[in-house]
């Protein structure tokens, strides 16, 4: 047997374990009962470690050095080579940091998920801000113990976006920022001009359900590789390229919450059917990045499944569903409901005009902290004070309306906010290189195909999995790194009508 | 740390690894899209793979006897004590039979089993006859290499119904021949005496469900710590003492399918969900043999289920749900379509009468085949013989109604269906000693109340796990080892009123 299959062999058990404590986690979502939960986390805390620790093996390290020099002559766009250079990548990851910092890490944001939790629902920042303090405190060493040549942030946002720097997104914020701030300011001027009540009257949940799975099949998610199922928060979960599965929640009186919750999920999930088949069951199965991956969730969900022409194929459909609720609104009506802008203080029900500032917010904020420049306690009113520079909007609390929201910080994922809006930029660049390849592509999504779409992807970005970091895959697939100016042009030729600007 | 709890520590890590196993296991019948189907294969080998080689370790074997030193003082009673016993007892099983061996044998039941299902199919019994060959020879090593005193089924059975000799069994059986025989002669020449007609009719799979649900958790079924979920094939399986699911499968054609299915695993749940909560996460948890889990489960579906004082409580509920299908049919007329006899070939398919006459068939052969008396290529006419000895009935086939039937010996189990019947008898003795302890439990079931029962199971048998073998159980709870006696005499006394004999 040569190295490379040995460490094929290997690495096996290790995916196994994780595949295994992917379904105990899923099923933890959606179908187990409340008794078993206690013992559900201690199978899943034997499942990760015993994966960690076959990993981390010091096998590993020695056959991955023994298969590099198997795979020297193979060239870099070769399976085996990416393999070792891509495992080689994850397995300096997980050395690095000592298995102490990484106990303390679990065992710190165990009990800040809790201490959060109840001071959120209190909006109680102060009750939760000794806890902040101290995870931050173990970022900073988790940051130097990965290490990082210029910025400390440049280490935490590597392991969500492989590649990417702290300055790079500095920069597409403030091109963004410059752009979008006044942008956002002017629909504000005119929110009244769309009415999205037709989209908040009580739809039933049954009906929800039928349409929704009809739209994500139509699309291209294959349900014989996948399923859909009800869970309290909406994720993708893989345990094999085929066998994909995304969960869903519905709301009877926000119709868009489901349904582009399943056309976002169905767009992650369709990522990671798409590997090629030959990645199967190898460490380069896999979408490349969090914000890869975002960028194919967001295109299904808002460059198509927002789009006119994707509703001029379904809306006559979804009226006949609902004949009470759509009956009496045209095609037009409904699609501005479907995109109208809000003063939201709230990320996750943020549009996709406003979005990007939410999330600019909390990566300055996190940098900010990270380096020392901000005090914990300080946290609410900076928060408050961006929120009101860059959206015009004030939290009337600093709990669940304001700096508490997000579970991110109290699961001790720094670093990783950055990557929705670096899908979001990616979705519109894919998107502007498929319509030149494939300029029938919006015809096509309004007859209902979206095929052409689906295939272009796969051949582009899916069949690829992890082989290619994102950043030379964004090279690769538009032929340059990763820019906020295709984003700004589609956010103003979409909202500029809509809102009659 | 003591090395008792060093061993405890130790085996957490298989328990967690098979009960890891069991969710993958669960999945894989219930929700499993069929694409996942290939990698489910090989992620629970290796979960498999890695709990036995924890298991088989020395330093289980070393830890054990350590901790035997360490409990060398404490009672028999002891949870410790039971601990290192029971676990000993494990340790040597697995670790008698060489890894080659076990090997071999998952390779070719494997392979068998497609064989099986094929052949049984086309009733092909001869395309299926080298392998069946082939696995008793396997299962004739298994034994040698388990080791047994007196009768090679002896090594085999100790598996499955740990205590249980041969020679006990075949004393079991001879006397249910003498009286179960002439009587099954004497119900089958008043067939005619019971119509079940009124149990075949359509009955909508939703209110079957509906209906079924109310009734197991009525039963004492506790779904916070469970839940029911639809399958193929009906079974149990647990993750742990608060989280022990079943599943169940509807006919519309035939209600008491899925209604006593339910009522069964119900059974074996109730068991498992009974552990002692000290026992939660150790080996002493759940059932200690199967033969003792088929007590429970045929005690709640035959004699709670089947019993009259069970639907004078139950049936205008279900003559509500049904008023087309039941509206006119009596009580007693009902009772006697759900205990109707009939002259089936097929052991799922028999009623309490004949059930234990396909057992005993079963049982013979194993013991002719595995001790050369009998030679594959005679099976179909020894089965059929059998079957005409028995019951008076001949199978048309050498296939799906005859000796093809059964699962069992194309998967290796051979050794496992006496512990059917071991249960039958079993059920009879417990309930008869729990009627005797509480005697208002007839009565209590007939208004309903079905917690005196439940409260006597967990205390006399559930609570104690696996801390007793089920002889030493047995013999605990009913002052005798296992006899025949008593249930004979419960068909007898249920069976001539309701066919007039």
């Amino acid at each position: 047997m040569s190295k490379l299959q040995e460490l094929k062999t290997h690495l096996a058990d290790v995916i196994h374990l994780q595949h295994a404590a992917g379904v105990l986690g899923w099923d933890q979502q959606t179908y187990m009962p409340p008794g078993g939960a206690e013992a559900r986390a201690e199978q899943l805390a034997t499942l990760s470690r015993l994966a960690h620790e076959m990993f981390v093996a010091e096998t590993t390290g020695a056959l991955l050095q023994q298969a590099a020099a198997e795979v020297d002559g193979a060239g870099y766009d070769s399976d085996e080579a990416a393999l070792v250079r891509v495992v080689q990548h994850d397995y300096d990851l997980a050395t690095r940091v000592p298995t102490k910092l990484v106990e303390e890490i679990a065992r710190t944001t165990t009990l800040a998920h809790e201490v959060w939790a109840k001071a959120r629902q209190a909006n109680d920042f102060a009750s939760f801000a000794p806890m902040l303090d101290k995870i931050y405190d173990l970022m900073r060493q988790q940051a130097d113990a990965l290490g990082y040549e210029d910025r400390m942030y440049d280490a935490l946002l590597d392991q969500y976006e492989p590649g990417m720097k702290t300055a790079q997104v500095e920069a597409l914020f403030a091109e963004l920022r410059e752009e979008l701030v006044p942008f956002v300011a002017a629909i504000f001027e005119r929110l009244d001009a769309v009415d999205d009540t037709p989209v908040k009257l009580n739809y039933d949940v049954d009906k929800q359900a039928e349409f929704g799975l009809k739209v994500i099949e139509q699309l291209g998610y294959d349900m014989t590789r996948g399923r859909q199922d009800k869970a309290v928060h909406p994720f993708t979960t893989e345990f094999s390229i085929n066998d994909v599965r995304i969960t869903t929640r519905y709301q009877e009186d926000w119709m868009p919450a489901a349904l582009f919750g399943s056309i976002h999920e169905a767009g992650h999930a369709m990522y990671e059917q798409g590997s090629d088949p030959r990645l199967e069951g190898t460490m380069l199965a896999g979408g490349t990045s969090l914000g890869v991956h975002e960028s194919q969730s967001r295109m299904w969900e808002n460059l198509v499944g927002r789009s006119r022409g994707f509703w001029q194929y379904f809306y006559p459909d979804l009226q006949k569903l609902f004949p009470e609720q759509l009956g009496a609104v045209n095609l037009d009506a409904f699609y501005k409901a479907i995109n109208a802008v809000s003063r939201s203080l709230i990320r996750v029900e943020a549009d996709e005009v406003t979005y990007n500032l939410h999330i600019m917010l909390r990566f300055e904020m996190e940098n900010d902290l990270l380096e020392g420049k901000l005090a914990v306690n300080d946290a609410p009113d900076y928060w408050n004070a961006k929120m009101d520079s860059y959206l015009g909007i004030t939290p009337p609390d600093n709990g669940k309306h304001g700096v508490l929201q997000d579970v991110h910080w109290s699961s001790g994922l720094v670093g990783y906010f950055p990557t929705y809006s670096l899908g979001n930029f990616l979705s519109v660049q894919y998107w502007d290189k498929a319509l030149a390849d494939v300029p029938s592509i919006p015809d096509d999504i309004a007859s209902g195909n979206f095929a052409t779409l689906l295939d272009w992807l796969r051949a582009n970005i899916h069949v690829h999995g992890r082989k290619y970091w994102p950043t030379e895959l964004t090279e690769r697939v538009t032929g340059e790194p990763i820019q906020v100016r295709s984003f700004m042009r589609y956010l103003k030729d979409k909202y500029t009508p809509i809102y009659d600007l």
